[in-house]
C-alpha cells in the first residue's frame, strides 16, 4: 500500500480542496468510455459510431477512477491521506433518503452530481477533487499494484451499470434473459444475470471476440442477427414467447424496437443504454397490451460496490477482462479513436 | 339459490354451445362501462367525454357479468347448470403458463380473448356463450338476491383493474400513492392501495361526489387541480418529491404527463387506463434520468377474484358503491348517455 508520504512526495498540481467535504485524489487508474464521445444532453445525430456496441452508458468524462487520497477537507470523517479508493461516476452523500434506498444517482444533496461534472476536473487527469468524499469514495482493501485493479475499476461504472440493468429487470433463477449489446456494459450485464441465477442468457451482438467473452461470462446463446431476423432467432430459442427480461445496453431506437420484439408478455425491458431518443412506443400495441414493464436508468453504481467487490477479491469473477487495451494520458485520444473504430472494447488509462 | 329447473323454466334464446368447453350463462347483472363507447383499436380522436374520469378501462362490450349457468359443454368439468357464477372480461383457460403466472390477459389458449369479443354475444344480453368456461367462470357462494351482488360484480372488471394497478405499482405499507382519475377504476385503485397498506393516498379528481367516495375508500388527500397546478399540489403534499407510485386510471396523454410530474425518482407509473396514444416520453428527460419505471396493462382480473372475494363476502369492503344507477336492458342507451354526461359514475344493468 502506498503511504501518505509516498503520495505527498510526488508533485500534485491543481485541483485543491474547495469544500470541507471534499477530498483530492491522485488517480491511479481510470478508463476511456464510448459515451465520453457524446455527453448526455447533446444527443448527437450521428451516433452510429456507438451503435450496437457501447451506445452511451450513463456517466461523464472520466469521473470514475481508482486512486490514492491526497488530501481531505475538515469535515471528511472516513478517509485519510494515503487511503486507496474507488470513485463511482456519480457523487452522492450516501445518507439522503434516495441514497438510503440505493438510488444514489438521485441523491438529494445540492453537491450531488452525475451528468454535468465539473469543468476543470476528471478522472483522466493526475488528480481529481471529489465532492462529498465520505459518501462517494469507497476504500479498497488492495494495494496499487494489485492484479485486481482492472476488475475493481469496473465497479466504478460498467459493472455496476450492467448489474443495475439486471437488478431492475428482476432477474432471478426463474428468468430467461436477453442482453442487447456486446459492449462492456452488455457483457457485464451477462455476468450480472449469471450472478443472479438466470436460467438462460441470450447475448445479442455481432462482434465475435466480444460475444466469445460474453459466453465466458455466462451467455448460454449468442444471436448475431438484428432486427426482425434477430427477434425471430430469440423467439426460436425461447419456445416462441421471448424472454422474461431484456437488458438493453445500447440506447438507440432500433435496440428499443428489438427489445419490444423479444420480451415475453408480462416481462420487463430494463434499459441502461442512455436513450438517444425521448419518445418511444408505450401504448396498447407495444408495452400496454401485453403488460410489459419498462425499467432502468443511470446506474447508482455506488449502491452495488460493497455487494459486488467480494466476488472480485476472492477471484470468482473477473469483470476486468472487458479492458483489452491500456494507455497513458497521452494516449487517451488514440484510445478514443480505437474504440470508435472498434479496435478496442474498453481502454484502461494509467496516468 | 336458483335451481337448474328455475333457470330452464325461462325461455332462453341464442346463444348455444359451440365448443365442448363452452358454457351458456343467463345474465343476472352486468354493467355499463365508459370504455364501451370507444373500443380499443379505434382510439377515437374525440375522447374528451371520458377525459379525467373513465378513460378506457380494459375490456370489451359487456363481457363481464354475474349469471346462472344454463348449459355446459361435454368437456366442462367444474360447472353445472344452476351454478351462480361471475365472468371476468377476459376468457382464459387458467392453466397455460401465462395464466399460472397470473397474466390471464395473455392466455396462450387459441380461444382466449379479451379485446375483440364475439360479434353476437355480450353481457348486456339475457344469455351469453362463455368459451373456456372452466377457466373463465368462478362460482359465487351467494344467491341471486344477495345484497353483495353489486360489489361482487366489480370483481369482473373495475375492482380487479384498480387492484392490478396497485399490484403492478408495487404498493405496500412504505409507499405514498397518487391515483389519477376519479372514475370507478380510480376509486377502486384507491381502495386497493388502502388494502395493500399505502401510508398516503392522494386522489386526483374534480367530481366531488366521486372524490368523497374516494375518501371513504381510503384517500388521505384529494387534489382537484390538474396539470402544473395539480403537480405542484401533489409535490406540496409529499415533501417536494412526489409519490413512489402513481396509478394512472385515465388513459389520455395529459394524465401520463401529470404522472411524470408527480412520480418520485425511482418510482413507478402503473397504468390501467387504456392509452389513447401510442408514443410517449420515455427518454432521459422523463423516465430514464430519474429511474422511473412504467408498468401496467389490461388487468388479468381472473387472477384476483379468489383473493379479493373474501373481503366482500365478510363485508369489510364494499366496492359496489361505485354503482350509482341501475337500469334494465332497455335503459342501456340512456345509461351510456348519463355516464357520458357525468350524471352517473357507473350503471348497473339488470336484464
Amino acid at each position: 500500500m502506498l503511504s501518505a508520504d509516498d503520495v505527498r512526495a510526488r508533485e500534485i498540481p491543481d485541483p485543491v480542496l474547495r469544500e470541507p467535504t471534499d477530498a483530492v485524489v491522485q488517480v491511479v487508474r481510470s478508463r476511456v468510455c464510448g459515451s465520453d464521445l457524446h455527453p448526455y444532453h447533446s444527443l448527437p445525430a450521428s451516433a452510429e459510431g456507438a451503435e450496437g456496441a457501447e451506445g452511451a452508458e450513463g456517466k461523464t468524462m472520466g469521473h470514475e477512477f481508482i486512486g490514492v487520497v491526497w488530501d481531505v477537507g475538515a469535515e471528511v470523517a472516513s478517509l485519510r491521506p494515503g487511503d486507496f479508493v474507488i470513485a463511482p461516476f456519480a457523487w452522492s452523500d450516501n445518507t439522503c433518503e434516495f441514497c438510503r434506498e440505493g438510488l444514489h444517482t438521485s441523491c438529494a444533496h445540492p453537491q450531488a452530481n452525475f451528468w454535468d461534472g465539473l469543468p476543470d476536473e476528471g478522472g483522466q487527469a493526475e488528480a481529481v477533487r471529489v465532492p462529498l468524499a465520505d459518501g462517494t469514495l469507497v476504500k479498497l482493501p488492495v494495494t496499487a499494484d494489485s492484479a485486481l485493479i482492472p476488475s475493481l475499476l469496473t465497479l466504478s461504472d460498467v459493472f455496476g451499470t450492467g448489474y443495475h440493468a439486471a437488478v431492475m429487470g428482476g432477474v432471478n433463477e426463474r428468468t430467461r434473459v436477453t442482453v442487447i449489446g456486446d459492449g462492456a456494459v452488455g457483457l457485464l450485464a451477462v455476468m450480472s444475470a449469471k450472478r443472479l441465477g438466470a436460467e438462460q442468457i441470450i447475448l445479442m451482438g455481432r462482434h465475435q471476440t466480444r460475444t466469445d467473452l460474453g459466453r465466458e461470462f455466462g451467455a448460454t446463446d449468442v444471436v448475431a442477427a438484428r432486427g426482425e431476423e434477430g427477434i425471430e432467432a430469440v423467439r426460436e430459442l425461447t419456445g416462441g414467447h421471448g424472454t422474461h427480461v431484456v437488458l438493453e445496453a445500447v440506447g438507440h431506437m432500433p435496440a428499443y424496437a428489438q427489445a419490444l420484439g423479444i420480451v415475453r408478455p408480462g416481462g420487463v425491458i430494463s434499459r441502461v443504454g442512455v436513450p438517444q431518443y425521448e419518445e418511444a412506443p408505450v401504448g396498447f400495441g407495444s408495452l400496454f397490451g401485453p403488460n410489459i414493464r419498462l425499467a432502468g436508468g443511470p446506474a447508482p453504481v455506488r449502491a452495488y460496490i460493497e455487494e459486488l467487490m467480494p466476488d472480485i477479491l476472492n477471484g470468482s469473477i473477473e469483470p476486468g477482462k472487458v479492458f483489452d487495451a491500456t494507455t497513458d494520458l497521452d494516449g487517451v485520444p488514440a484510445g478514443y479513436q480505437d474504440m470508435a473504430d472498434r479496435k478496442s472494447l474498453k481502454v484502461l488509462v494509467t496516468p
